[in-house]
């Protein structure tokens, strides 16, 4: 029965990816030639700086934001909110353990005490949650069986669930799923949408029933560890109990508004921030196949049973900072 | 093909499950008749008590040991370790995001350092890895596909993978695996099997890879979130830099060990540990079939979508603590 289950799967892999090797996926990734590594644009990364801890340490989080065709509304909201320094002064406040960490204004839900929020943002519909993408090219990649949507694939760097539109065509509808590091928008009971004013980030296994149900606008890239180990809340749903224990947002910028890094200059020195630049691998390159298939089959020294299959967030697609 | 690949666990769900309605998995749990919670025998749970946190705050976690058939051998060294109060003064020595928190002996790879084992542990063998169970009556029970194992399903109270032993039979292999919270024997390299001294617990995406590759002794019913909000190791495979980071373990105890709470005494108002008690919602339960159901397609209020099906470590198993 396994057998069938993953047929799918395991025909789609590229034959080459299939020799058996005992390279570990991170050594399989560290050997990626340079042509297979995709820049993120800087207008697709927010910086995101919480008030240092309480050592006195930085803490700085870097997310990607979903490209084209997934979720734009939100994203032009949420570019339009970092750039109108709304977001500034914020916090995080809840965290509810193996789920969620949620930030934006936590007076939010007060009428009389809310945070204004800046003309022209969008209003998305009801269907929008959905976020569907009709007449795949399914066929054409990689797929992993998967529980809640049928099918699993990864496309320009992104996982993604996939299944038939109907029985009776060879259409499929995609939409992002909510893995680890994933970023959505929170809203309220529907037909409210959320206008991404409020954003969590998944920080515990991929809460996949949410699929479908919230925006997913993009996914943490660096610095997750800043939002994972906050204390957990004690209130219902992880909200923190008191003001104090809230996490102070210093500020939220797209990277394409802070300056680009000059080693001549000293901007750096005194604490300026600078753009940072990131890269991901090409989830249709070989090398992602090769490392795909060795996150599902473990032949590296530690290992001794390989699972022979994977769950698509068991497979982070690598992201690293790219070299100036 | 959602159809298909979910075929087996829509039918063995009762009918009575499938009825629609808009309760909540809680709401389900929360209705359940007490003759459907198991009490959990006090010789399988071990309470870890940290010291305090920055704050000051009391940090207690209680496992409970898996049952048998599985991994008996490592549960009984953890018996014999923790009665001998072997693990009291040793440390959490890496916390690596999206994976693991590890205790143990910081020393313990270094044999003119390591704390001294107590006499008689067992050791296990090679193939003891794969603690498996061969003849399963898989067939009698709820399943649903797993990419790892072809199918999952719970019993007893735990999760477990299950495949075909070959397909030349309908004898059925099972065997538990790793979720949020599940607790794990560290190794190193083949044919080690490690006594049960090391010790991990998961706090991310289920790391199903490690299944039959490493031996599972047990699960975090209460205080995971004292684990999992540790600040994460800076050193290769998240071990904490330096021996400050380290967060001490007080004690280590069998609740068996503990003395019962009494109404009467003082004790507990001056500190003294009393036995915790616990139980979890019998997984053969008409309740854990709806709520397992629900958990794959929630139609309370929040929800606009159902998913139709769910990964085994998104349907945690109820556990609470029992009333007095």
């Amino acid at each position: 029965m396994r057998s069938l289950l993953l047929a799918a799967a395991i025909l789609a892999v590229p034959a080459a990816a299939q020799e058996p090797n005992r390279r570990s996926p991170n050594e399989i990734v560290a050997a990626a030639p340079a042509s297979e590594w995709v820049s993120i644009a800087p207008s697709d990364l927010l910086v995101m700086t919480l008030a240092p801890d309480a050592r006195g340490k930085p803490r700085q989080v870097v997310i990607q934001l979903m490209p084209p065709p997934f979720s734009q509304g939100w994203v032009e909201n949420i570019r339009a909110l970092a750039k109108a320094r709304w977001y500034d002064g914020l916090s995080v406040n809840r965290v509810q353990d193996n789920y969620v960490v949620q930030w934006g204004d936590p007076d939010g839900e007060d009428a009389a005490k809310a945070k204004k929020l800046p003309a022209g943002l969008r209003v998305m519909k009801d269907g929008d949650y959905l976020a569907t993408v009709v007449g795949d090219d399914l066929l054409k990649r990689t797929r992993w069986p998967d529980n809640y949507a049928g099918f699993a694939t990864f496309k320009n760097g992104w996982p993604l669930g996939t299944s038939m539109k109907s029985v009776h065509s060879f259409d499929y509808q995609s939409w992002p799923v909510h893995c680890y590091g994933m970023v959505g928008v929170g809203r309220g009971m529907p037909p409210d949408t959320g206008s991404g004013a409020e954003l969590y980030a998944v920080i515990g296994h991929a809460p996949r029933h949410l699929d479908r149900n919230i925006a997913l606008v993009g996914r943490v890239v660096e610095g997750i560890e800043h939002l994972s180990s906050l204390p957990r809340g004690t209130e219902a749903l992880g909200f923190y109990k008191t003001a104090a224990e809230r996490v102070p947002i210093v500020s939220i910028r797209l990277a394409s508004d802070l300056p680009e890094a000059d080693p001549a200059s000293s901007s750096e020195a005194v604490g300026q921030q600078t753009r940072p630049r990131f890269e991901y691998l090409s989830t249709e390159s070989a090398t992602f196949a090769a490392y795909a298939e060795a996150r599902a089959n473990r032949r590296d020294p530690f290992f001794i049973q390989p699972a022979g299959g994977a769950d698509i967030c068991n497979i982070p697609v690598p992201v690293r900072r790219a070299a100036d």
